[in-house]
């Protein structure tokens, strides 16, 4: 058997390993007994050092350099898969087993402790473990190496083509413009008011229906996926065919776990639109977070928070929430897009939403490069919200506990929100221009055009591409905040008409 | 290190993959998109290997081969795992590893096929299934070996004591008996008419929330564990503080659900009260099928059916289901006892019940044994149906797709159903021989000296003695049919007073 065969036959093993870690991950966010989470943490423990073991031994590096020597055509399939093979090994081979599985328990551990410092909103809890997460995060830069900061480490292995010194000039350009824009929508906001939804309740049921019904209207296919509930929302792949997305849910307002949904349907459709004859390896697999997000934000934002989408669903949305009736497709779209100082990233406006990013990747470079102490986290947080914001942060569920992120170890993974929202505008600019008619089929509900056009476009393509190849080859130009901040500048200005 | 810790380390390792194994089924019967199936066949089927190739290979029987030269005591912890490590090794040896992944994955298919042959009422769907599934464990018997007959083997995996032709002799011994008290209660139950249960709905939160307290108070830790929503109910323990059970749902009679309920705590309670520091070791492991099944039998009929349970609980109940105010304890408990022909085993009355695993063990006994063919089970089964309980049976999902044991692989289980019956019935009556006050702490709903009771001479021993010699030393004699005649002689009785 030759080391291609055998590549191949690894890379599928890895996969039915690391699917049933994902089962683990999402089943310990949704129904997990809370005195079951020491045992899975040995769970998650043992499979991380089962894939680490499979991966990062020295047979596979034999047959990636034959491989290598043989010489596949650049471009060819197995071009493609041995490239990214050979930067996951190099990665995997730097981290000793005991490391991973360390790690893959203290992650564990983590969100458990993370979820109950969050019920009673107090950082205390959840701060030893931080520490641990942002030390081992540390240790890895340390075995993975780095030319300028230990972040950059990190960064690259969310965001391969993104380096700390580039994002940091990014972020410091964007951050006045949004700012600017910020103050902008807030006082169109305040002059031409969206009045708040009808009275609640919002049943679960109903908005588990009506969420469900615009998710398969995107393209989800619910015969390969479905729709639960967790404290954090999130889209998971559990096998070629099996793609869960989760949300939650307020009966005080229906928002909260339907743009949940159409975000989270975004990933979704990306994931059922890998080839599947490819699953197991890079060309199956997602190029980049950040296009990931792209896809997330689009279908979320300039899809589901859009005039048109509005004056198509409003109708249906009365049908499961009759208390509507005494609202307007025009209300419920002002309502969508109002902006305003708001306390919890997932819930943030499309013009605020930023500066919570720009806040996260000022404290988690800090944090991995040791200019900023854990303990100092709360303080931190509330005083720059504070200065970013002008709002005042009451409580830490409320403010540095909100995401569980850090709780997974992921750090350098904030900043792929913001590259994902720059992608977004510059996939829907190009989209506008290559589909015929696309604006009067989205009016009409009509999305598969665009979703095939993602499809072809986008999805299809697995890791075929860098995320920031793949963006030239789509738009022409290279990704840019310029896309981004005209559709800002154009939804705030809708506002005011 | 010695032979003794690197059993026990493997031994934990196993743990570590059969519980996973644990979670991937128990998602598979709850949540699992249709679509899924074949991927979780495929995960499911490597971790099978991985487990076999983990226990199945040679140096675990140096290991053991050591340590039993060593020579532990007798009775000492050391012992009884290694005796138990042994019988599993053996067994396991016996299968090549290609062969358990091949099973692990006709299992999968098979139980989704099951499903859909079931939805849609119609055998030929699951029929090439069930072909491959008897296929392979006559296979199976023949790797292991017997005596007398394939069917042995089987048993031998599910309960070691039994074997073919005790059973047989029991079951023919136990039929004209259990016939008898059949048409008695049926006559009784004419005479003595149970009313219906007032008219539906009975909403499922409503149902959820009955449930759940009536399974706390019988000590169910909810911290620990769940309650999900299946097709067929069932018990999975997915590590040693997570302990999950299901039910199904029908808004038209609550007593589905939460029979099924109270049988599954019976099982859930056995494996929450094994001891946490063996959990891994065949002494943190329920000793048999049948002794599991003595405790779900116990708490849903014992408790679950008797008159006093129904006259404290009945006022609770009539708070989730207002409807009942129409009725009374009485008039609940004699619905819940109400012998009648039925169609389902898991619905059926406690006196017709050993009945439906009369025909199980015909039926599959004759498949393993080669004198029945898979096309002719529907037949086979209506017709004995009808001859051993005078009902005609009208559909195959009410008939032979009634049940999933055989789609998990599961033949030689049925017949532990009504051993469990029969253990249940002695547990019980020693139990009022050796608990003072047991009546009156059961009137007043305090299941905490029985459940005591059972965790001292039953749950805390894991496998440290087989159930026919746990059963000698609790009760003094050996399992045997009185007890459960009496019982159900007793409770026919009760019916027409």
């Amino acid at each position: 058997m030759n080391a291609m065969t055998r590549l191949l036959e690894r890379s599928k093993e890895l996969a039915l390993l690391n699917s049933i870690s994902a089962l683990l991950h999402w089943d310990q966010e949704t129904f997990l007994p809370r005195k079951g989470a020491a045992w899975r943490a040995e769970q998650l423990a043992h499979l991380a050092g089962l894939s680490h073991r499979l991966w990062g031994i020295e047979e596979v590096g034999v047959w990636l350099s034959e491989c290598e020597e043989f010489g596949y055509p650049e471009g060819s399939d197995e071009a493609v898969n041995l490239r990214e093979w050979r930067r996951a090994y190099d990665r995997a081979v730097k981290l000793p087993t005991e490391f991973v599985e360390e790690c893959a328990k203290t992650e564990a551990l983590s969100q458990h402790a993370w979820r109950e410092a969050r019920a009673i909103s107090d950082f205390r809890v959840f701060e030893p473990h931080l520490a641990k997460l942002v030390s081992e995060a540390r240790r890895k830069a340390d075995f993975w190496g780095y030319r300028k900061s230990r972040y950059d480490a990190l960064l690259d292995a969310h965001e391969p083509e993104a380096t700390e010194e580039d994002l940091g000039v990014m972020f410091e350009r964007l951050a006045p413009e949004l700012s600017r824009l910020a103050a902008e929508g807030i006082s169109t906001t305040s002059t031409h008011p969206a009045p708040p939804l009808p009275p609640a309740p919002y049943p679960v049921k109903a908005q588990q229906a009506f969420n469900r019904e615009v998710a398969a209207a995107f393209g989800f296919e619910f015969d390969a996926g479905r729709i639960d509930s967790t404290t954090h929302p999130f889209c998971t792949r559990l096998g070629p065919a099996d793609c869960r997305l989760t949300t939650r849910y307020d009966e005080g307002d229906f928002f909260c776990s339907f743009y949940g949904v159409l975000h989270e349907t975004g990933h979704g459709l990306f994931e059922q639109g890998l080839p599947p004859e490819h699953y197991g390896t890079p060309l199956g697999q997602a190029v980049s977070l950040t296009v990931h997000e792209s896809q997330s934000r689009l279908w979320e934002n300039h899809i589901g928070r859009s005039r048109a989408f509005w004056e198509f669903w409003f109708p249906r949305a009365v049908e499961y929430f009759p208390q509507l009736r005494s609202s307007s497709a025009e209300a419920i779209w002002r309502r969508a897009n109002r902006v305003e100082r708001s306390l919890i990233r997932v819930e943030a406006d499309v013009v605020t939403y930023d500066l919570h990013i720009v806040l996260r990747f000022e404290i988690e470079r800090r944090l991995i490069n040791g200019q900023l102490n854990v303990p100092d986290v709360p303080a931190y947080w509330n005083e720059r919200f504070k200065s970013l914001t002008g709002e005042k942060v009451p409580n830490d569920r409320l403010g540095c506990l909100q995401d569980i992120h850090w709780a997974l170890g992921a750090f350098g993974y904030f900043p792929t929100y913001t590259l994902g929202n720059l992608y977004a505008a510059q996939l829907m600019e190009t989209a506008g221009r290559d589909i015929p008619g696309l604006d009067t089929a989205l009016t009409a509900a009509n999305y598969a055009p665009l979703l095939e056009w993602l499809r072809q476009r986008v999805h299809r393509h697995g890791m075929r591409f860098t995320g920031g190849e793949l963006m030239r080859r789509i738009t022409g130009s290279e990704p840019q905040e310029a896309a981004h901040l005209a559709y800002l500048q154009r939804k705030v200005r809708s506002l005011g008409e």
